[in-house]
C-alpha cells in the first residue's frame, strides 16, 4: 500500500535495524562497556553552559507569544539580523537578514533549497565519498544525482573528474568540508580551483550552476586548519548550516541557509526558499532554538574532546598498520578495509565488538567510517580491539 | 533560474506580501488600533504555564545530551508512550508508542504521510471548503488533489459527490473538524456515513483509501459539542495532530502522526513514515518541545477566551445581515460575501480597515473566512466597521 518509491527504503531500513539489534545483542551478552560503537555521528560533548541558560533566560523573560507563536516562514527577523552580523564578522562578508533564513537544521535547509532550483532530470553533482542523504534529498525533487569519483588516497576533490561531468544540465553543485565521512578539509587552493572551472562552465553552458556548501562541521577543524568562507570565492554559493555539532543540538532541528544577494537571480531564489520552508511543510524553525542560539553565537563546543580523541585514534591506527586519510576536521575517521569488501570488513569488526560504517554507505566501497565523537574511556578501551582487528587480516 | 514548479508560487507570494503590505500602511495612516486583521490563525491566547515551566524543568533536570541530542526518528520512545497513553484514556483506543510518530507540526505530520503513500498520479480526495495548503502537501510528491463541492449552507462534506469522486485511484482523503476555514464539526453520524462509504470503495476497487484526519483544532469544540475520534470509526484512518492551537505553540513546530494496528499494511506503513520523517529532511520533531508537550498532555489552552469572541461576533454578525456558518469550533466563522466575487468583498472590507480572506485561497469563492483569535477589545471595536461594510451592500 506504500508509495514504490519507498519500498527500497523500507528494506533497506530492516538491515540497519538488524545491525542495531546485533549491536543490541552483543551489549547483554559481552556487557556494554565492551561494545565499541563508532557508528554514530552523534556529539559526545555537552552543549555550552550558555544554550541551556540562554532558553532559560527567553522562557522566563520574554512574552510567551513571541517565543512561541509563528513568525515569517524565514524566521524571526532579529534573529536573522543577528546571524547575519556574526558572519559578516568572522568573514568579511555583507550580509543581511535577507539572506539568512532559519531552517530545520542543515537537513531541513537543503530540502528547501534543493526545491526552490531543481526542475525533474536537473543534475546534482557530488564528491564521493559523500553523506548517503544527498541521494534521497536531490530524489525529493526528481533530480539525478552525479558522483564524482574518489580521489585516492587524500580525498580531495577530483577536479579533472568534477569537470568532465559538468553539463549544461548541472543545477547544484553539494561540497561537504570539514567532510562526512573523511575529516578532510579542503584547502584554499581547491576551492579556487573549483570555482574557476564552475565560472568557466557557466559560462560554457550560459547557465547559473549553485555551489551548496554543506557546513554542520565548519568549526570542528584541527592544528590550526583554515576552511575557506565559500561565498567569498564564488558568488552563486549557498550556505547549509546547522547548530547541531557546533552546540551539540542535533535532536533541535536548528540551522539556516545563506543565500546571498551577489547569487543569480537572488530576489526569486530567496522568495522561492523562503516558500519552500513552507511548503515542505517546515513553516518555520523551532522558534525557542532560534532565539536561543541567536545569543549563543560566539559560544562553540570544546573541539579539544575530539581534538584528543583524533589523535589517540589516528596514531593508534597507524601504530596498527590501518591507512588513514588525513583528519583534519570534523569528528570522523576513514579507514582502508583490509579487504576489498567494506561490508565484510565491517562484519569481521563486529567479532571484535566494532560497530563501524562500510564505505559503501558514502558511495565509496573499500573504506569504513569511524565516528570519534564518543567517550574517551571507551576509545582507549576499543583499541585492544582494533588490534586483534588488524592480527586477523596480518596473519 | 528556479524551479519552474515554484514560479506560481513566487508570483502568488507578491499579492500575499502587497496585502501585508497593504495593512501595515493602514496600520500607519489610521493608527495599527484601528485596522482590524482577522487574516492569520495566530493564537491570541498564551501557552498554559505548564509548557514554561515544564520546558525550564527539563532544560534543569534532563541531562543536555538527552534534551538537545539525536533520538530515533520516530521521536522519544517515552513521549510516545506517554502519547499513546493519553489517547488511550481519552478515546478508549489501543495505541502504543509504536502507532505515534512525533513530527514538526500536523504541516509535517501530513507532508510525512503523504510521502509515504504516495505514487505520482495517485488522487487525494478533500472537502471544499479546504486549508489550501493541502493542495501544495499533495503536489510535493506528485498527487492529484480532487476537490469535493462544499455543501452550501450548512457545510458539511457533500458524501454524494465523495462516493461519486472516489476512484481506483483514490490513495487518501483528507478530513479536517473542527474545520479550517469553516469553524464547522462533523457529527458522528456523518462520519459513519462517510466511513460506510470509505469501506464500501475499498472492496469495490480492492483498494486501501486512506483516511487521513487533520486535527489542529481538535480541542477548540464549543457548547460541548462532541468530536469523534476517527480511528474508532474506519480502520484506515491516519490523524495528524499538532499541539499549534491546542496549547498554543505554532511556532515551536510539534505534533505526531497517529498509525494505528489496524491499518492495512500497518508496518510497511509505519516503517515507510519514520524514513520519510528523515529523508525530508524533518529527522526528527525538535526534542525539548517533545520533552515538554508530554508532560502538558492534560493541559490544554484557555477555550474560553475563543468562545467569547465566537458568541459576541456570530451575534454581531447576523444583527448585521450576514449569513454564517453554524461556528461550532476552531477560531474562524466562515461568512457569505455581499457580492458573488470573495476577492472584490475582501478589498471592500479593506476599505474599513478590516483584513478578511477571501473564500479562493479555500477553493470555495463567494464566501470570507474571519479568524477571530484576538484581542477581544480589537473585536469590539471593529463591530462598528462590520456595520459599514454591511450597510455599503444594504443602499
Amino acid at each position: 500500500m506504500i508509495a514504490k518509491k519507498m519500498i527500497q527504503f523500507v528494506e533497506g531500513n530492516s538491515v540497519t535495524r538488524a545491525m542495531f539489534e546485533e549491536g543490541k545483542r552483543r551489549a547483554q551478552i559481552y556487557g556494554a562497556q565492551n561494545v565499541y560503537d563508532f557508528s554514530l555521528g552523534n556529539p559526545s560533548v555537552e552543549p555550552p553552559k550558555a544554550v541551556r541558560e540562554s532558553m532559560i533566560e527567553i522562557l522566563q523573560e520574554v512574552s510567551q507569544n513571541k517565543v512561541h507563536g509563528y513568525m515569517n516562514n524565514a524566521g524571526h527577523e532579529e534573529v536573522r539580523e543577528t546571524v547575519a552580523k556574526s558572519l559578516n564578522q568572522k568573514f568579511e562578508t555583507n550580509f543581511t537578514e535577507q539572506n539568512i533564513l532559519m531552517t530545520v537544521g542543515a537537513a531541513g535547509g537543503l530540502n528547501v533549497i534543493l526545491k526552490a532550483i531543481l526542475d525533474p532530470g536537473d543534475e546534482v553533482i557530488a564528491f564521493a565519498p559523500y553523506f548517503g542523504e544527498y541521494n534521497n534529498y536531490v530524489a525529493n525533487f526528481d533530480g539525478v544525482m552525479v558522483a564524482v569519483s574518489p580521489h585516492i588516497p587524500d580525498f580531495q576533490p577530483n577536479l579533472d573528474e568534477f569537470e568532465e561531468k559538468l553539463t549544461n544540465k548541472t543545477k547544484a553543485v553539494i561540497i561537504n568540508t570539514p567532510n562526512n565521512p573523511t575529516g578532510v578539509v579542503y584547502s584554499e587552493e581547491t576551492i579556487k580551483s573549483l570555482a574557476a572551472i564552475l565560472e568557466k562552465k557557466q559560462k560554457e553552458f550560459g547557465t547559473a550552476i549553485y555551489l551548496i556548501a554543506d557546513e554542520p562541521y565548519r568549526e570542528l577543524a584541527y592544528d590550526g586548519v583554515e576552511v575557506p568562507y565559500l561565498t567569498k570565492y564564488y558568488a552563486n554559493t549557498i550556505v547549509g548550516y546547522s547548530y547541531s555539532k557546533s552546540l551539540s543540538l542535533p535532536g533541535e532541528r536548528i540551522g539556516y541557509l545563506v543565500i546571498p544577494n551577489e547569487a543569480d537571480d537572488y530576489e526569486n531564489l530567496w522568495n522561492a526558499a523562503v516558500i519552500a520552508n513552507r511548503i515542505l511543510g517546515f513553516v518555520n524553525a523551532p522558534s525557542l532554538q532560534q532565539l536561543a542560539v541567536a545569543k549563543c553565537l560566539e559560544e562553540s563546543t570544546d573541539v579539544s574532546v575530539y581534538d584528543t580523541n583524533r589523535k589517540l585514534l589516528y596514531h593508534k591506527l597507524q601504530d596498527l598498520g590501518f591507512e588513514c586519510a588525513k583528519p583534519e576536521g570534523a569528528f570522523y575517521m576513514w579507514v582502508k578495509a583490509m579487504e576489498p569488501d567494506d561490508k565484510a570488513f565491517a562484519d569481521k569488526a563486529k567479532d571484535y565488538n566494532l560497530l563501524l560504517v562500510p564505505g559503501s554507505a558514502f558511495m565509496c566501497p573499500g573504506y569504513v567510517r569511524i565516528a570519534y565523537c564518543v567517550d574517551k574511556g571507551m576509545l582507549e578501551r576499543s583499541f585492544a580491539a582494533f588490534e586483534k582487528l588488524a592480527r586477523a587480516y596480518q596473519k
